[in-house]
């Protein structure tokens, strides 16, 4: 079944806000097994509104439009919508009361214009709405389903999850399941490469790559008649992909991220850590931090941005300070091993590096970074040359260093 | 002018992220003076990319597509795009050494599929990437001209920053010229509030509302015959935002953030500054360290997430911790004092707080977090219940320290 999304505002063509109402539904549409191949965004514009409707009804079965459905004389879409199905609208007395009944708890004084959110297309289905006053609608036509609803999210969310949901649930046949794998320490290109044969050709399931800092995820998608079906489906491709990538690998749930996948490795071996950042400034340990439950195994971290809090907190020797410089092979391997000592920790990282956009000599451009972990005795130096601006060199030394972080640990043989 | 703006990812359709590129892109070009009546977003399907092209260049000037230019075959923005323009493909040499440079740099193996980068349609003009693989491309038509970008936002951002703003600022006949005026500690409502007799009527200039995190942005836009006289129409309303909001404005500079304005105070007044962080792990002195040049006066950081850290570190009192808690108005202001007292900086920020999701209590719930800062021998401990989940609880400490920050720089008088 086909649905299709147009977002309704102003706002949205101008940048106010970012459109997170659109990311939320084609969530749940696609969980759901529809096939949503557009959205769009028109402004509050009767005239555009109709002419994308035209086409919409055509080509999709379901046309989900959100916003645009206030009490303001701009607010159209429910009016273009009920044209565009041949419907007229009509006063609807529940939806009445329901809208003085909200506006009264809200100590809102009620004005002539809020009636208009209480007129809905004749025969419709309305959802009303305990989280504002504006009514959901939805139209059935002959091959074109029209749903409405409120463009605020806090009231978009709880009347789709608890109206919305279960009636187009109903209108489906087919369960779509999918699986994402995620891999890091390979690049995009690497990757699809190796699984080009697997995705020629590819009907049921399918294979989709999303490229991310430092890391590519992979989602295999199937539909079947139920979901143990699609299950069945998905298991023997992942673990195709297992075979072909290995440790590249960090897991196939699609909520867990790098660091999690990473404390979890902790946990499993009873490792500390600790961390020296200079060019990073503290983005490693702050997206470390951003896991629940990292505080038993992350035990300090450092931001060593100066020579001297190098040398005074990570104990860097001076004489490696000024003959390699701050941004070489020996002071990450100083930095990692220093902040080990100083923490106590099993596992310590050094980040140091030209972020730019100055500092950068034609030995050390912009971009040359060293990242150094030590684990137990054994310390892991690499060298980066990333491009980019300052932003983008910070983030990718931080998937870099947890890359390295995650291959120390999988090579400590010393469990 | 008339521009669209089309997304292609089925990554978006599914709802596996939030589209921010279109807000980004919608918020540049009304800056430009361009106006958007419709923005699309569309898998990776040749056909149905066909189909919408075929209907923007009719429609509108100027379109801009983003996403789909990656090495796989799934990415065919550029072949569709190539071919609504009746135009065919030829290998770029630059775009093909610039490709090479860039893998060799992050270390990854070139593969056959990275040379279909290289590829750009004839009599283009070729956006070269300093971020990733993929070039940005213009095409220009007799009525319609189309611009290609590449989707993550890492390479997009730069490439429309230093290439395609100034291309479409050539081709705008009016000026337009706009001014952001940046506020901090100061809330969106009231802003709105504030500002009501000012935006009701408003035509030339307007005044438009962008919530960010901790800050909200306004700004004043204004069309005239030529930048002189598009300035002199702001200047008066730019005093007028200045009368009404004072200090709480940072900045009336587009490309200063507020890092960068506090940057500047310690400059001025030759402060140094240290940092101590417990949930936010990291983010403030990743965000300080985001600025060229702060290495002179942030002088050292640390990430205390646990009680230990905190004692050994930052010499925050056992008895401290044990009586009011790691999350207080104490600990709080004994990890800005020991900070600055550890790294002998003349300003010392402590955040201590919850950002879940587990670990909240009736009295002390998730959201709840304190945050110290300590210049001179004055300390200042501001109390917040942030609402939201871990990572947007995190993103306001941040926030919320560096409005604690830059107002008691503003309010110390020891100048």
């Amino acid at each position: 079944m086909t649905v299709e999304l147009i977002c309704v505002g102003t706002e949205l063509l101008l940048g106010n806000i970012v459109n997170t109402n659109a990311a939320y539904l084609s969530e749940k549409c696609a969980a759901l097994g529809l096939s949503m191949y557009y959205q769009s965004v028109v402004g509050d514009n009767p005239k555009r509104l109709e002419e994308l409707l035209e086409t919409a009804k055509e080509r999709s079965e379901i046309v989900i439009l959100c916003g645009g459905l206030g009490p303001t004389q701009d607010d159209l879409t429910k009016e273009t919508a009920a044209k565009a199905m041949g419907k007229s609208l009509v006063m609807d007395e529940r939806a009445r009361e329901e809208i003085q009944k909200y506006l009264v708890q809200m100590h809102h004084s009620i004005t002539e214009n809020n009636w208009k959110q209480a007129m809905v297309p004749e025969n419709a289905l309305v959802l009303y709405n305990k989280n504002g006053t504006a009514p959901g609608i939805i139209m059935e036509g002959e091959t074109c389903t029209m749903i409405l609803l409120p463009g605020p999210p806090g009231e978009l969310i709880p009347m789709f999850e608890q109206q919305v949901y279960p009636y187009l649930h109903k209108l489906q046949p087919e369960v779509i399941c999918s699986k994402m794998v995620k891999l890091c320490g390979v690049g995009e290109s690497r990757v699809e490469t190796e699984i080009l044969d697997l995705i020629e050709g590819q009907d049921n399931p399918t294979i989709a790559t999303y490229a991310k800092t430092g890391e590519v995820h992979l989602r295999i998608t199937a539909k079947a008649e139920d979901q143990q079906a699609a299950m069945r489906l998905i298991q023997p491709m992942e673990e195709e992909l297992y075979r072909r990538f290995g440790s590249h690998i960090y897991t196939d749930e699609e909520s867990v991220t790098l660091e999690e996948a990473i404390l979890a490795l902790l946990k499993e071996r009873s490792l500390t850590l600790s961390t020296a950042e200079s060019c990073t400034g503290g983005l490693l340990s702050g997206r470390l931090v951003n896991v629940p439950g990292i505080s038993e195994y992350f035990k300090e971290g450092y931001i060593t941005y100066s020579n001297e809090a190098k040398e005074k907190l990570l104990h860097v020797s001076h004489n490696t300070l000024q003959t390699f410089g701050a941004v070489s092979h020996e002071t990450a391997k100083e930095m990692a091993e220093g902040c080990k000592k100083a923490a106590a920790s099993d596992i310590g990282i050094g980040i140091t590096g030209i972020a730019g956009p100055d500092g950068g000599t034609k030995e050390k451009p912009v971009g040359l970074v060293y990242i150094g972990c030590c684990l137990r005795e054994k310390t892991y130096v690499k060298e980066f040359r990333f491009r980019g601006n300052r932003s983008r060199i910070r983030d990718c030394s931080v998937a870099q260093a947890l890359n390295l972080l995650r291959s120390a640990i999988l090579e400590d043989t010393d469990k």
